[in-house]
């Protein structure tokens, strides 16, 4: 842990920097993969799968009795967990539909906005070290409220060729019907590309290791969109007299947990809450079986004494975290400063999983101070919003004029030209 | 021109492809542009204002007394179409502000978002052949309306070493104050690095050549966002028997002027309308002062006879425009099946240069194929969206068994703990 007592504002830049990653030169490899892909669609990724994953698959498509084996092997606690997800995620994006607003800007000429979804999206849920079914309800809800047609979900199989049984559940759950059995940089170029079986999309959302995040970097030149650029996971925690060192250290470590790149920051202004979440953090550590990753990341991690709760919201918007806890008394107050963040918890029980998980919001969220230019995945991730005006014959008089100038001056006269043609009708 | 009867729909694909354009290996520039401007700064934006733009600049600062010059250079009927053209883009746009909607997704547990402007933004706009003051008022606009705190502008100078004149009005009318005389890829790293006069922002919009396009890409690596891939302007127009083929002919042609590489696309179901339409294209091209631009862009472009409007706007869907224009009569019934496009203009009356303008709509919208999966500029694009969420002691008690199962089941029991931690208290 890197410990400061009131450090000056000079010194802020610094310490509001991430640790620098290892950039592996991986860019020959995705290009390979992707070239390996469109040569030899399903086999290629057999092949992959053998290579990488070190799994014997004979095809990589999911069947449908594998996805009604996984129901049958998931106990009812976590169904019902995972309904109840289901339907908090599901209300609050469903929230997130705006009524059509049609606004007459001049007399005659009416514009407005409509969504569309985006017809073909691509989930990419990674394996590894922890099943991440919650990310299948965060990308899968949104994708099917929006109305996208067609969802294809990838995965990679374990050792054995299967995918985790929560994993299919949750995507059952969802509507989701075409999966498949393939990981890494390799399911990236297989929905940017398509295959026998795997469907090409238009939009690639999900997380994953290096290889995932540059493949998804390099579809972009097919003309694939993706959510966002990722990094490492991260929270920042701002304290006061009134917050519990006991809560703040777990919801510090439940970040830390995530891998050894994470990163976590603790401010407050209250020294006996500084000294006693320092204190938490070191002995729940202990018990926590992914105590490795968990220490880790606190090596690289910083604990704040500050003076103010202004400038630890100052401190907090120069690092734009990608998950921001304000377990403090006065949030009326300090909400409004808020500038950089993915998502903010407020008080001393809006603890970080509950948005990982259940309460409704989406933990697809800008990472790396990315808060300072992306929002998190919401409805809008999955739809384009079109416009659309209508001119009445009075419209375009109204405003036909202004239009002829404006084009003239630019040099466009054939823009100009389709104005006066009608004016002269 | 491209004329094709009745197509059978196993070539739709091959019609729907866009120009292939001719794809210069630029990369190593512009990472040698980005380079220069990162070791000499401001030196390195005049240096480029003599290499690229035969431009003499002592400095980039485009001076106070310059705007006010501007001011005064620029006549009234122009002043009064920009400030009706403000007028329309501002109420379309402040429109686009949705309500706080507060949602309690389980008893206790709260959710909601809040936009917050992103901070800092750069606006390019091209000199060249057309000085697109136009392209200052749509990404002025929302950006002020959001709230973004620096607003910077760059521009290239002429050969004077001057910037357009209503360039610089339309800039002071939206309350920038920030423009400099630096442009194409040495100004988009002058945004992304920033120099002793340019400040470095989070995020780049604007139009621009194949320079700027590459250079908008290669920022991406500096953490810049930008508001999206570009391509060469399109529009694609559907007509039946009621279409006034003058009408059709102006605005194929407003988009063919914009260069040689735009493209244009005609649909109709009537022969008569086919007919009159291509003469009306042919007869009205001879007179427009980028009559050789434009024909050039209608060499490649296609004018279709196609055997029902579901049909056209079928088509129209594969293909993606930029622009489309329904100059149907028909418009309930066809509106909802319309699937990707970047903006609609309904009727007769409402011409694409309506929505290039003054209408009020955006006019920086997705080419290429990407209204796919793309949105044009508006208000979203200039701020984040910040997911909130307070869970009260109850909030939590409702929700708390659910996140510990779901914690538990990928294996990440520090978030489970953040959970159980609270519960125990």
């Amino acid at each position: 842990m890197k410990i400061y007592r009131y450090p000056s504002r000079d010194i802020w830049t610094d310490l509001v920097q991430r640790p620098v990653l290892e950039q592996k030169e991986i860019s020959a490899l995705i290009a390979e993969i992707f070239d390996e892909v469109d040569r030899n669609g399903d086999q290629a990724l057999i092949g992959f799968n053998r290579k990488f994953d070190q799994a014997e698959t004979e095809t990589v498509i999911v069947a449908e009795a594998e996805i009604k084996d996984a129901e049958n092997r998931i106990n009812n606690d976590l169904k019902l967990a995972i309904q109840q997800a289901k339907e908090n995620i599901s209300k609050f994006h469903a929230s997130q539909n705006p009524e059509i607003q049609k606004i007459e800007t001049t007399k005659g000429v009416v514009c407005w906005r409509e969504n569309r979804p985006v017809e073909k999206v691509g989930i990419y849920i990674p394996g590894g070290t922890a099943p991440l079914f919650s990310t299948v309800l965060m990308l899968a809800i949104p994708a099917n409220l929006a109305g996208c047609k067609e969802i294809v979900l990838c995965t990679p199989p374990d050792k054995s060729g299967n995918i985790n049984s929560a994993i299919l559940y949750a995507a059952k759950l969802c509507g989701i019907s075409k999966i498949f059995k393939t990981g890494g940089a390799q399911a990236i170029a297989a929905m940017t590309i398509g295959t026998e079986s795997v469907p090409k999309v238009y939009k690639i959302f999900g997380p994953g290791n290096q290889f995932v995040v540059a493949a998804k970097e390099y579809a972009q030149q097919y003309g694939v969109a993706i959510d966002m650029p990722a990094g490492p996971s991260e929270v920042l925690v701002i304290a006061d007299e009134q917050s519990i060192p006991e809560f703040c250290a777990a919801d510090l470590l439940s970040q830390a947990e995530h891998g050894s790149d994470s990163q976590v920051v603790f401010l407050t202004t209250d020294l006996k809450v500084f000294n006693e979440t320092i204190q938490a953090v070191e002995q729940q550590v202990k018990d926590l079986p992914r105590n490795e990753m968990a220490s880790k990341a606190l090596e690289k991690s910083s604990f704040v004494l500050i003076d103010s709760l202004e400038a630890a919201v100052e401190f907090s918007n120069l690092y734009a975290p990608e998950h921001l806890i304000l377990a403090i008394s006065e949030l009326e107050k300090y909400i409004p400063m808020i500038k950089n963040a993915g998502s903010v918890f407020l008080g001393n029980y809006s603890c970080e999983s509950a948005g990982d998980y259940a309460s409704g919001t989406n933990h697809t969220l800008p990472t790396n101070a990315y808060a300072r230019n992306y929002s998190g995945v919401s409805l809008d991730s999955f739809v384009k919003k079109i416009t659309f005006q209508h001119l009445s014959k009075e419209g375009l008089q109204n405003l036909g004029k202004t239009i002829e100038i404006m084009a003239e001056a630019e040099g466009l006269l054939a823009h100009k030209n389709a104005v006066s043609i009608r004016l002269k009708k």
